[in-house]
């Protein structure tokens, strides 16, 4: 597979996400007449469905990372090279942005619209130390034990952590990085952006960590002792 | 398989999609108290389960097409020959008419009630040229990586697309049409569906592109440089 | 497999469904504030996951037929013989009045109470054949092309027709007759049992009339032709 | 694989498991501007989107019981020795009490808050044993029939649990213990725990017997005969 057709992959899958991120929570908020659980939950199943397909469809032709704590972690599998690495977060980053802009044009509404919703401080920062810890650990794990269920796996952990994370769960620098830039019910203040980002790849570097532990060969057990 | 055979699949899971949309439709409204996201929920829930069901059970007769969008791009992948293609699509639009008319029936509302909910505008096109360029993707992607997912992958995808496009994602022809013919939760005012198809296939042509630069087979590079 | 064990199965299995059916709706309606389309979300969301397991864990030993209609369409099939099929639907519907009385013990409400809900009119028998043709249709069409496939198939056309039939399809003559022993959320009036039925058995035997024409077999020409 | 690394596994899980059921309940109410169905939607998809991805991804380490009942259950079956089982149930206490911890750290709540929710008398207790009952005879049966399903049978099913039980379907000791923890959604009154552990075992032992009997082997006919 040519480097070129990864990162069309990468770029369609991760515009899609971010188009569904967005705009399902716009549509939601409209509909929802104030009822921000009914957005949320919308929000979150539609998220869900399309990690669900994006997975599925794009895995075979690019590992469908759509998120660049997830291609970090797989370069220190050495799983892709340090160049294809970058391209990979260079496209996801370009692709989310395109897709916020997109929701904005399909729901009419101003495409420039920098964030406003505050998301700061420990709790926040836990939540996305949490939620990228147990998506990392998930697909490490997934990709072991089950690599088939590994699209179905993402979409219910993320439905899951939508609700059970005080941040609703971005788990994606590239995702916070262009959710900085609406608006509408997804969005994030600019200024916080660093901060998710932060806790985000000390959840992933945490969960490759447990995923190592519950990985060790039982048969290398000398290997153990020593160190 | 007989032709007849293809047809009469075709047609029964097409009536039970338009029975589906528009009956979940009108049960979601009458219950949800005026809250439109939560009869969007139930519309799409219910969409995604008759279309997983559908797409298995018919799938192995006709290839569950249900959609001529999806048999015009099926016949330029020469699936199927011309009169066939015609025939689907025929089927398809009777099928569907006939959904909806089932809807009325069961919801004891008048047979005959032309659409008139107003979608129109650039932002309702894109919404469906996006729409449909997924659907088709995810179902060319889907048909060479996974076949057996298919189902479940169209509907995840349109539960989501229900929500993340302003359109509410028809993406479907045959389902424009007989949509125009109900006053209920689902209807489109007849004068648009024009702008939605031309939409819808303008959507399906892109996938068509994208399915095929991602799918070049990277052995026969020489394949790729003269034409 | 003994008989006898088969019956445990369709009794286990048959009084687990209606007390989710009953359960979930008396906890819908209770915690929903008025808002019966969210009280109906649950309530099929419930039902479709109570039918996802009790088919998988079942079905090995009863087949998981917990329905008297379905249960006469494998007679006729020959699936099991005249006595086991009077078993059957004995067991089902002793089953199905079991269930109800525990859900009305869990939520500490009188055992006995004939139902009150009026659900009666053409507009509700259309319902219920078209709930019943579409259940029987895709478990004959399930079992032939992708039998694995079966619960998540029923579980999620049951959640599609709960909301795309007018009668929230109950599709089951022994879940009809139990659920006129309730006045909560899922009830219907014992009066009104009767015409259910009726338009059930006559929606399963369009189900298997269709079946039949779409697995006719395409290699055996001569036998369709004389007959 | 090493004790140790089992012990990990289920204290991660277990960990993430409460940590779900709790911080998704606290999001839900506080979204949901006082409609608890809404609430109870969102805690009942998070809690089985979680449990489908744990108990894939930990189930070929640990067997992913996050249970004292399932552990007892599986040391009757000898699937377990009885310091193994005895170190399950200690980790699967104390990962629970942090998963609480956890969530309450993410909503930037006080960490310690006994609960205040009353939870008692019979239709309660009957509704733990209902519930545990359906979770135990689940999981027997699908490990026996469809090992690979067990996953998506037990998320399923607790699903539907939330919803048919008046408990909301506690059913796990560990689970119970850790939200008498809790002033929030989930929360329980200590004083209440006993009752329901008491009826969660009463469940899982009922569970077991009537797994028993539907798996009897028809061939060996004389080991039923004598006891």
């Amino acid at each position: 597979m040519s480097l070129g057709r990864k990162l069309l992959a990468e770029f369609v899958g991760t515009a899609l996400l971010l188009a569904c991120v967005v705009g399902s929570g716009i549509m939601g908020v409209r509909l929802a007449a104030g009822n921000e659980a009914i957005a949320l939950l919308a929000n979150a199943g539609a998220t869900a469905g399309i990690l669900y397909g994006s997975i599925v469809v794009f895995g075979p032709v690019s590992g469908a990372h759509f998120n660049p704590a997830v291609t970090l972690v797989m370069r220190m599998k050495h799983e892709l090279r340090t160049h294809e690495a970058l391209a990979y977060m260079g496209v996801q980053i370009v692709a989310a942005v395109a897709g916020v802009l997109l929701a904005h044009a399909m729901f009419d509404l101003p495409l420039l619209q920098p964030g406003t919703r505050i998301r700061t401080g420990h709790a926040q920062w836990l939540s996305e130390g949490v939620a990228t810890f147990g998506l990392v650990l998930t697909i490490l794990l997934g990709v072991k034990h089950r690599p088939q269920a590994v699209p179905a796996l993402v979409a219910c952990y993320i439905f899951a952590a939508y609700w059970f994370t005080a941040s609703t769960s971005f788990a994606n620098p590239a995702v916070t990085l262009a959710r900085a830039l609406t608006q509408t019910f997804a969005g994030i203040r600019p200024e916080d952006v660093v901060g998710f980002v932060f806790a985000q790849l000390m959840g992933a570097m945490a969960a490759m960590t447990v995923a190592r532990v519950l990985s060790l060969n039982p048969l290398s057990r000398d290997r153990e002792q020593p160190d």
